[in-house]
């Protein structure tokens, strides 16, 4: 059924049942979960859920008044005042215009119409909702849809739920992962002998691999979808995640305005974010938004059909968006700390990038590109071929067996790169760079220690 | 794509734009949304997610330690103590073990596991997840699902979108909506000659139908559902919502251990609850379970598959559903009061069945069965021959149009007949008994008028 591997798989050899193990502790470097390593919640948006969970606290001093502004705006777009009430499939209508306000904010003044938002649970959710949408209904020849490889397995997933056909593109590995457009000319033109491509998916900040796109390349790939009239499909739940100098997050849809109306009155674009990612880390609300361009009105209709179905995304989750969009300005009581706490996290986050790419680049056998944006790395790892054979002996990819290999000796949990797919012979993992810094660097040295004995047992 | 008629559709008539409406405000009656009528939450549920969204609230003096208890226990259960974290797909932990012991209490005894214990986004995530499973890999002939007819679109929507077969079986409205097995076996056997039909679903009590099925009945069920190898799939959402004396809910899990070794080590059943309807009406949250017992292994596998991809169920709906499982008991401080809140819910649903009840058959050409559970009354009308011709003349279902006359002279919104079945050449229209007292003394006063007008104008 859904293929790509789970990324949060809870098979982990929890080292128990009498065996031994040479650690004290799992550590789950596998998947971006900022408060399960550790991450404090952003008080400021914590506050105004649990005003919004339980309105008595409206009353209690002990919750500042900006916090309480918010709280009361959201609850008076819901149903009876409560959180507990449907909503609009689409999400509460105030809770769409801040995010519209927010997207031109952040877009430097493109217009942002709410009627083109949808709030989401999670990013996920909107991504396979847009994705059936997009797939359905095509009678004879199947749907192809282009993403990059290393991918982000959601992809691969719904892509192979919905029968349609993955139209691998490859991010160049040698350049920083930056995506080129001749590569993905080459593999548009190849997917069209056998099936209909129509949609481009794009990860910037890119999931597993960090790199963050420029404006140049945007623009590319914007003309190219212009051309192949394909719809652009852009992961942005990184958006707030970039630290190398001279990285800027640009929006597909800001440069799209730029680009004249040629551009931003044809091209589709449908575009992702999420609470689950930046500096907040809520995954657990499964909250999100997105914000989709240009959709012909009866594909629209379509999308509303099949957002009813599921009733309404969760309202905590829809509140929980509401707080990233809108957060304390200065000025307001709540600022100062939301800032502090704010850029605490980021700052953290662009040491760790640092810090991982350097150790992972003093491994012999190991080479690792910046980590310029989102939250993980993605090292290159050399495996003898002895080690190859030896994991074909166990039926298993090279590289999940050395992801096996290193979770048995260290305790530490990473996700092979055949997960997230890889050029032939290559081989790759996974991690995140979430753990506390002290945690990260002890991590690293136990990752070195075992990549250097594993190199000297397979030699 | 999604065929079903949405039930909160928002493309009501508002009596905007400067056209006069004969009303003063739309009354929602079309769907189950309590906290959107003015129920109110209970307070012991929204003092525990509170509590677990800001764990500073922990050292407050104004909050039970019956709701710290309940809030600990979840934390702990939460990747670094927070709501925010992922959780493991198939629900929280301690979470699943509270739902298990509360199925036992139920069931009087019956063992539940809560390895079979799966925590949803809304019931509705888990049923279509559920079909999904039982649907896909289905080669040559097309899966056929059996459903009731009145049934709940949900069913009619995800059979459609799963490219399956909807097998329809009457419920008997002469006989109080009751489910006859003779008519599962005609609809059954009909259905071979054209799919391969592979799951009964039941909706106990009924949407939009309200009966509650009686002990005998699940037996003749369970009967036929082991002779015929189907899979069981009973929608339970409404057990908490029996209302008509010598009624009583029965587990299908319950009845089935009670057949015997013969049924229960056979028989594939899964059972859903929510969050949202019962006397918590706590819909947007989006919090759920189901248990799904005898399930193939290798199934299981790919159930567990799908949902990874969706990471988790949004966190504050599975602590919402805690407390529904893991309620205030006697003894405890909040026990009072959740007690009082429960049943004054509980209670004034039971008066408004029976007065909407009482009310419908004083109509001429409407009769309603009684509504002995859920919260929905679906009484038949007789629509005169002069306006089926008229609603012809609009390309519109004869129910439809009297629902939209309905609520363009009164304001009232209730749901047309024809959006969930019935059996041809009769008409319903769904209402929901949510409305105050006073508030649905009013509404069912002016659905009498409208009705006696309708019959004049089109006699």
């Amino acid at each position: 059924l859904a293929s790509g591997l789970s990324l949060k798989s809870n098979t982990v050899v929890h080292g128990g049942k009498g065996i031994k193990k040479p650690f004290t502790e799992v550590i789950k470097a596998n998947i971006g979960d900022a408060h399960a390593m550790g991450q404090r919640p952003i008080t400021f948006l914590r506050q105004v859920v649990a005003l919004c969970t339980y309105p008595n606290l409206l009353d209690s001093p002990s919750f500042p008044e900006d916090a309480k502004k918010r709280a009361r705006r959201i609850l008076q777009g819901c149903g009876g005042n409560s959180l507990g009430s449907y909503t609009a499939s689409q999400g509460i209508n105030c809770i769409r215009e801040d995010v519209a306000s927010y997207i031109e904010r952040r877009d430097g003044g493109v217009p942002a119409d709410p009627d083109n938002i949808y709030l989401t649970t999670g990013a996920s959710d909107g991504i396979s909702a847009i994705l059936k949408i997009l797939i359905s209904g095509d009678g004879k020849s199947r749907t192809g849809v282009m993403i990059p490889i290393p991918q982000y397995p959601l992809y691969s997933a719904a892509i192979s739920e919905l029968d349609a056909i993955q139209v691998n593109y490859y991010l160049d590995e040698e350049n920083c992962w930056a995506l080129n457009v001749n590569e993905l000319r080459r593999a548009l033109n190849e997917a069209k002998a056998y099936c209909n491509p129509k949609v481009l998916c794009i990860i910037n900040p890119g999931n597993p691999t960090g790199q963050v796109q420029s404006r140049k390349c945007i623009e590319d790939v914007i003309h190219f979808a212009w051309e192949e009239k394909l719809f652009l499909l852009a992961d942005e739940v990184y958006q707030d995640n970039v630290y190398s100098e001279g990285c800027q997050f640009h929006s597909f849809k800001k440069i799209l305005y730029e680009m004249g109306p040629e551009y931003y009155n044809n091209v589709e674009l449908a575009s992702f974010h999420s609470t689950s990612k930046g500096y907040m880390g809520e995954c657990g609300y499964r909250g999100g938004y997105m914000e989709v361009i240009n959709l012909h009105p009866e594909i629209k209709g379509q999308l509303v059909k099949l957002l009813s179905v599921r009733l309404c995304p969760p309202v905590s989750g829809q509140a929980a968006m509401d707080i990233v969009v809108n957060p304390p300005v200065p000025g307001e009581e709540s600022y100062a700390q939301f800032i502090k706490e704010k850029e605490s996290v980021l700052n953290n986050l662009a040491k760790k990038a640092k810090l991982t790419e350097d150790m992972f680049n003093k491994i012999p056998g190991v080479h690792c590109n910046p980590l310029q944006g989102a939250m993980y790395a993605f090292p290159r790892i050399f495996i003898p071929s002895k080690a190859i054979e030896e994991a074909k002996a166990h039926k298993m990819a090279p590289d999940m067996f050395y992801c096996m290999k290193l979770l048995e000796e260290t305790g530490i949990c990473v996700v092979p790169g055949s997960g997230f797919g890889q050029r032939e012979g290559t081989y790759h993992f996974r991690m995140t760079i979430l753990p506390p810094v002290e945690k990260l660097k002890i991590l690293l040295e136990k990752v070195k220690d075992f990549h250097i004995k594993f190199l000297e047992k397979y030699a």
